[in-house]
Parts: structure tokens; C-alpha cells; sequence
């Protein structure tokens, strides 16, 4: 017996995702704050429900794929949230980026519904959420991210357990850390080349032939040649990431010298006017300090 | 008609080099300070010069692969060096790693004996040289390169067209501080992971099943699993290196603030006794300055 | 006809400063959750007042000097708080050190009482308390400030008007922030200086006679030369006074380079234990890292 | 029977400090490589000397004010040079600002001739060398640093000794370090004051009145007041003693965070136009990372 899903939150990440559960076969109820969206989906079968309680009532499983906090705390506690249809029969999983201590709080604020908690945020974009490509980071009971594995590799390619509820979180942010110190550093060093006299093509054929050599620069390395940024990651989402992972290293003490360095450099970016542009536009950051021709 | 080949420097890198231009048929005579060395080569059918001179006299093309500078200039310029033999009529390639200002030095010390001059450093180390996978970075007149494209690739699978002379020493540069920074941001993200809660098998899952998976981080996470660092590019080398980049992009005007951040840190990692440890002991730079328990 | 003030926080801080408001004539009352402390300012002519809100009753002009918002909160709005007895013939002023985001919700909870609020944190620890040559950082209404000016210096020797209520918690974070980097430039310098063979003596006559010279390095010095830091201004308070300045720069967009680097340095300071010691012992941190003889 | 002097070099600091000697008695006799700037000092009394080599002959003490070290080795080796007349019965005084390590080049140098060598540079700028109130920051024989004291204290108005020669420099480094780091933290504080809406006349009447105010801040504040830069110790000049003292720190292996992060900044000054500008123009650096309006 398949689990009946209730997906939440039908943007550019989850309208993919539930789309892939439904070709993996699993009855899918759908809802989302403006229900035009949903239509694509209906039309591959889905459910549609009029409010969050409504889908959270017809179905096991219960998914959230919205943009933040805000919007997750309406579909759980607003009018008619989902919240107050979940039980210990039924298990939630929450796919949003969110920070571990606001997973930590929600898993808090779940306690008394009964309901089994798993926190599960994703590394990958829109690509991967259409391919079923997505790398699920998991935390929550071991044993019930086992059970559900079928369910979330339907939207992805592997599923890392990360520990409890909320380090499904923390692994995304230090992910994204990570991003965001190599972006600097392929873009630190290719300004450094060229005004050193080195082509562009040539440092790149470089990295490209050797052990540095990885996707995301693969990706990244047409807008630092065109020097045009077009969002996949916004600029200031990371900042707000970086904000966030460099106030969590504060709390436990961790050394983040780098860390500290970047975050002032895309903080810097942000306040430039280049916030909306792709986190690879920290390439403008640097030009920025350029010597005046 | 295959060119005659002088091979000078027979140490870990230089000798599978040779052993690779004697295996793709090219006739090579070698010449090492410490003539034992050459023996296993002598037994592929590398002829032995006495001294450099000979080795240059004999030969159209001359290679030198030695530790640095002082090694290169007595090759060259001491008694018996290959300098007094180089003409017009023949092909010095420098592929030891120097920086490129005393490339530029080395390329004006020889103009005057009329000799076709090519710095080309390679990209990789023992594996690679011996697998003859390595990434040739090569400066000079183009077409010269492009010539000798075929002697290049008897020791490699790629040579990368720099520039002029020195502008292969800068690549190599430019490719060392990616190296140092990418190092630096994954035993800072990992070093964090273990603070936060994170197993490190979860952390390196997450990071190979994604975009941000390379080559080096593959073979470097062994040594920040077991925390023992045995030397493949040791630290103090790197640490050499990082400061003759910061150096340039000081001459430059170019902006590397992360440079300069991961260059003291490397830094205290030689004054902390670190120095013979293979560059991925930065790792034990972020322990330090980790929480007492 | 002066004004009858209610002192409220009798700690290292707030006993000599209600002690030099009674010196000046003012009539005092005092409150403090330990009524013990309270002895020596009743010896000296103060009323006790037996909880805040009778405190609060009986004087036109409030002030607190207490350890921070959870201390100040409970004063306020706690049971018999002083909260309940403000009204717009009063005048509320916090001397106690919090952020100007946490004076300025405060602002917004006093708004209905229609108390007069000014916020007046000190530039100045227990010394300058005793002598009454505090600095005082007020923001508020001007001409209430003004008006109040005599109260403020009989326990300061200068008011400086610095704004709106929050902008006074402003001004202390930004001295703050310029007491850290000078300190943590001093004993970089210092460091720097005796690993190059310098004598600390030599050194310090050296700033001492020049435009360097200031009060907090003379006050710091003997801590440097005799390492030993005896807590004045507890290293773990300057962290998190650090840490929220760098998240108000933050917010700003404001580029503080040098913050985000003596923050790390703080932290690790605080991470290897000794956060109870002087900030001054930021000099250990660099120690730290000194190359092992 | 006081010491007769040479001095060479009569630019702004030379002239006044050539003035200072005579003023006090001395017998001066004065070398320019532009005879026309001897002028006002013949008028006042001082011999003219037509090559550095007959200067060195006529007189006992010969001091040295030039720009650099190549300007000094014209003085010293160049034809008719003054290093041909020193001897073991005369003393030579370096009081021009060069490096440590030149300055102990230079003492191998002089070895030969047997003359007394001091070096010998100044913390201050044109008043006080105008005023004999200059730091004099002398190395090399402590005893002959003792005997010389009268003629320094002619134109300064300490002596601190260092210790062997080279030690001056090393001292002047050190001043120069945290002259840098303070102009920084004091322009950042300021920028950050001024984005969090502090007025520049309350946030420097705040440090004025407290323990952070120094003598370089009363001087500087105006320059950032009127964002006008007039150089009186150009932002060029320390950029390049900024690299020598963190190259310096690198050979130490002294952990220098701090300077390593201004060094960048105050390289991106010099990369962006305004190297000619005072040291306080860092300012500028800070401004041009400002959110744009």
C-alpha cells in the first residue's frame, strides 16, 4: 500500500517534485495559497484541497515546500492550518530551507500533535527537482526516514540522514557555506588571472582538466565570462544563509575565519544593488576593488 | 624525425617524466647531480651525460624538472652548464616550478644565446607524472609550443597555451592558491559539520553526491577522516607558494582578501611545527582555535 | 527645586553613581533586589524604597543601572514593577548597557505610560563611577535631555547627545567596537614586535611618547607585560558586544573589514577559556598561535 | 668640544632637522644633490660641502635624511660618495626610513671601513621635526647611542634605543603597523557611526572625552570630517611599509590577522587612485563598500 501524500507549497521546487511523486505512482493531494498553480498538476492527477487542514485530514504523509518560515507557520497554525489535523498516525515533512533552531522550535511546537517529525531540505535547484536528482538531507527518527526513503527518493537521487530533527538543516547550511567559499574562490582567483594576463579560457581549461575541477564551476564559470548573473541562487539568499551558518559557528565556538571574510564580501555585494543577481556575481565584488583603469 | 631529447632533474617528478618521453620512442639523454638515479633509466635506454653541457650539446631540446631556482641556475650557469651550449638552434623547457618574475629573469639570462625558451610547468604530482596524466601549463611563442606539442604530451594528457614566457609559472600559481583556498573552505565546513553535530561520513556523502564534488576532495578527505596527513604537497610548500601569489596580486592591485586570510593561517600552521604535513593539515590550523573540551 | 530621583540597580556600577547624585544634593530613593547592598546609600541620607513601582511612585526621574534587558524587564514589568507607576509627568532614564534594538522595543513598551524616556549608557567603568567622570551616551528627546543634563553629570563629567532613545546604545556599541580593534591592534603590535626582537619596554616608551598614546593603552600595558589580565572589562562581554555591533553592521550594509576579523579572534579567545579575563587578553589568542619555540 | 656634522639629505624633514643641530650649536656643514634647497642653512650658518665624499672627510657625525635606499646608496657608493671617507674614528647615522633588513645589508656593507653605524628613524612627520619634538628610534652600539644622545636630542625630543643595528627600523615598522591599524579602526567605527545615524561631531566628542583618544585622532578627525585627504603621511607610503611589516611577520611566522586584512584595504586605496592621498584616506576604501543610496 502506497502513502497517501498532501504536497504544500507548488513554486519552482515543489511543483517538480510533486509531479514526481505522482509518476512514482503515489496518490497525491495538492495545496497551494493560490490555487491556480495547481492545475498543471490536477491535470496529472492530483488532488486538489481547499485548505491546508482539509489535506493534512486525507492524507499519511504531509509535505512543505514553501519559501521560509513565515509562510510553513501559516499552513501549520493559520485558519484552517494543517496543523491542527496532524496526529501520531501521520507523519510531516518539512522540505523548506529553513535554520536548525527554527526546526528545532517547530519540532517543539509539533510535539503535542503526536505527529512523527522529519526535517528535510534539499541540495539542488529547479534542474534536479525536475530530474528527481535532488540529494535529501534528512533528520528526524532513523527508523522513520528508513520507512520513508521510497517517498523521498521519488524526488531525488539519495537521501543523507544527518541525525535528528533540525540537522537535516545544519547540513544544508554548512553545504551552502561551502558554495559560497569555493564561488569566492573561483572568482577570487579568476580576477587575479586576468589581471595577471592570463586568458579566461585558458585558466578555465586548467581547472577543467584537473582534481579542482567540479560541477558548480562547471556551471558558474559561463557567468564569470559573461560577466551576466542570472539568478539560479540569488546573491542575497546566500548572504542570508552565510548570516545565519557564520551566527550558528559563533554559538559553538567554531573557528570560521574564511567564513567571516566572505560574509562581509557578499554582505558587501548585497549592499552594491546586487542582491537579486546569481551568488556568482561576488565576481562584481571583487572587480569592484579593481585597480581604476 | 623524432627530436633528441636532454632530460636534467631526475627526482620524483622527473623520472616517470623521462621514463615517459622513453616509452613514446623519443631518444633521451639524462643528467642527474647524483648520477645513481639515472640508472633505472639508463636500463630503459636513456643515454647519460657527464655534465649539463654535454647533455645540451648533444641534444635539440633540453628539459629541466629540479626543486627551484638555485638548482636551475646551477644546471645552467654553473661549470659545465647547459647555458654555454644552448642556441638558436635549440629548445629549452623549464618545467620545475619557479614563480614568474624569476621565469621572466630567467627568459632575459637567455635571450643572448639565441635558444627558443618555454616555462611550462605542470598541474598534478607523483600519480599523474607516472601515468603521464599530467596538465602541462606552457608559456612562450606559440607556435614553438605548438610544435613541441608532441614532446609535451609523451609527459601529459593536456598542455594549456599560457602566454608568453612566465605566464606558465603564473597559471601554476594562480591553480596553487584555488588549491589552498578550496582546501581551507572544506576542512573549515567539515571542522564546523563535527561542532555542529554532523558525522563526517553525512557531511562527505552529501558533499560528493552533489555539485561541489572533486577531485581533491575525494583524495583528501581520508586524511581528515584519520587525521593523519602524510605529504603529497606539504604544507610549508604551499605556504611558499601562497605567498609569492599574495606577493603578485599585491604588485597587481588585485583584490584577494581570502588570500590573504588563508595565507596567515597556513602560515601558523608551519609555525606550529605543521610545515612537513601535507597541505590538508590546515585542518589542524581550525582545531587549534577549536574549543577547549 | 530639584528633582527627587529613584535609583534603581545598586551594583559596582550603580552604588557610586546614586552616591554622587546624593553628594549633589539630589534627593535620592533607592531599590535593589538585595536590599543589603542598599545599607551604605541609606547611611548617606538615600530613601529604600520596598519594590520598584513604590520607587517609582514616590520620584519624578527614574533611572536603572542594572546587568542587562532580562534584569531591566523584571524592574519594569515584573510583579509591583516600576512600569506600572510611569506616567507622562515622569522621566524614565536606562543607564544599563543593552542594544539599541532591544532600548528601542522599550521605547515602544513605555509609549502608553507617556513617561519621558531617555536611554544614557556610560562610556566608563567602575573608576571613572566613583570619581563621576563618566562619559554619558544619551539619546531622547533633546530638550529633555537638556533639562536633565544637571542630574547626569552629577555622575559623569560629560553628557553627549547622541539622538533618538536608542541612539545613546548606539554610540556605546560603536566605542565599543573601537575599544576592541585598538586593543587587539595594541597586542598584535606588541607580539609582532618581541618575536622581531624588540623589548616590550622599548615599546611601549615608544607609543607612550608619540600620537599614539592613549588612556587604554596605558591602563593595558602592565596587563601585556606581566600577563596577567585581571578582568576590568570581561573578554566574553566584549565578544558579545562585538558580536551584536557586527550584526547591527550587518543590518546596515556598513563594511567593517577589521570587526569581522577581531570578532573570530575574540571567540577563539572566549572558545579556549578565557573568556573571564580582560579583554586585554586577547594578547593569549595571538600567543596562541606564536610559533612553538 | 662638540661633534662636527654632516648632513645629507634637505627635504621637509631634512632642513628642519639640519636647522635643529645648528640652532643647538653644532657646527653643520650640509650636502644636497639640488645645492639650491642648501641655501636657507648656509644663511644660517652651515658650511656647504660640494659631494657627499667631501663631507664625510670634514666632519665627525654624518647623518643621512634621504628618501629611500637607493638614494642613500647614491650618498654612500655612488662617485665621490661619503662611504670612501668613513673611517673607525667617525660615526654614520641613518635616520632615513628604510627596512630592517636593508638596514642590517647596510651594516655588512659599512663593516669594512670601521665606522660607527646607528640607525637611526623617526616617529613623526614635518611639525615635529620642525619643533626637535620627533621620536628618535636609534640602533646599534648602546653605548655610542649614549655618547650621540646630545646631537639626537637636538632634533628630537626622546631617544629610545632598540637595540643592534637594524632594530630602529624594526621599531619604526612596528609604529608604523599600528598607526595603520588604528587610522582603520577609527575610520571604520566612524563609517559604521555614521550609517547607524550617529552624528561625526557626537561619535568624536565621545572619544575625544574618554581613554581612546590620542593625539593622531585629534589630528586626522578633521581630514575625515571634510573628507579631504591632504597628505601629510601618504596612504602609498604605508601601504608599502604595510607590506614590509607583514612580509617581516611572515618570516617570523608572528600571527598578524590584522594586518593582513588591512593591508588589502589599504592596497585597494592605492589600487583605486588615492595612494598620493594621506594614510587617512582609507576612509575613502571604507566608503566605496558603502550601500549605494
Amino acid at each position: 500500500m502506497k502513502h497517501k501524500i498532501g504536497f504544500m507549497g507548488l513554486g519552482i521546487m515543489g511543483t517538480p517534485m510533486a509531479a514526481n511523486l505522482l509518476k512514482a505512482g503515489y496518490p497525491v493531494m495538492v495545496y497551494n495559497r493560490s490555487p491556480e498553480k495547481a492545475a498543471p498538476l490536477v491535470q496529472q492527477g492530483a488532488g486538489l484541497a481547499s485548505h491546508p487542514k482539509a489535506l493534512a485530514r486525507a492524507t499519511d504523509v504531509v509535505i512543505a515546500m514553501v519559501t521560509g518560515p513565515e509562510a510553513l507557520g501559516d499552513l501549520l497554525w493559520g485558519p484552517d492550518g494543517a496543523g491542527g489535523a496532524l496526529s501520531h498516525s501521520k507523519v510531516f515533512i518539512n522540505m523548506s530551507s529553513v535554520s536548525p533552531s527554527y526546526t528545532r522550535e517547530l519540532a517543539r511546537e509539533l510535539e503535542p500533535t503526536g505527529v512523527t517529525f522529519i526535517d528535510a531540505p534539499v541540495s539542488g535547484t529547479k534542474k534536479p527537482a525536475e530530474d528527481g536528482s535532488l540529494i535529501i538531507l534528512a533528520g528526524g527518527p532513523q527508523d522513520k526516514v528508513a520507512e520513508l526513503s521510497p517517498v523521498l527518493l521519488a524526488m531525488g537521487k539519495k537521501v543523507v540522514y544527518c541525525g535528528a530533527a533540525g540537522q537535516g538543516s545544519m547540513m544544508k547550511m554548512c553545504i551552502n557555506l561551502l558554495v559560497g567559499l569555493m564561488m569566492e574562490g573561483f572568482a577570487e582567483v579568476l580576477n587575479l588571472a586576468k589581471l595577471g594576463g592570463l586568458s579566461q579560457e585558458a585558466m578555465l581549461d586548467t581547472v577543467f582538466s584537473g582534481p579542482l575541477n567540479c560541477g558548480m564551476f562547471q556551471v558558474k564559470a559561463a557567468n564569470l565570462q559573461n560577466n551576466t548573473y542570472p539568478p539560479a541562487f540569488p546573491l542575497k539568499h546566500f548572504t542570508k544563509d552565510a548570516k545565519f551558518i557564520v551566527d550558528t559557528a559563533f554559538e559553538l565556538g567554531a573557528p570560521v575565519p574564511v567564513a567571516h571574510t566572505i560574509l562581509q564580501l557578499y554582505r558587501t555585494g548585497v549592499a552594491q544593488g546586487w542582491g537579486d543577481e546569481d551568488v556568482s556575481a561576488i565576481a562584481k565584488v571583487l572587480e569592484h576593488l579593481n585597480p581604476k583603469a
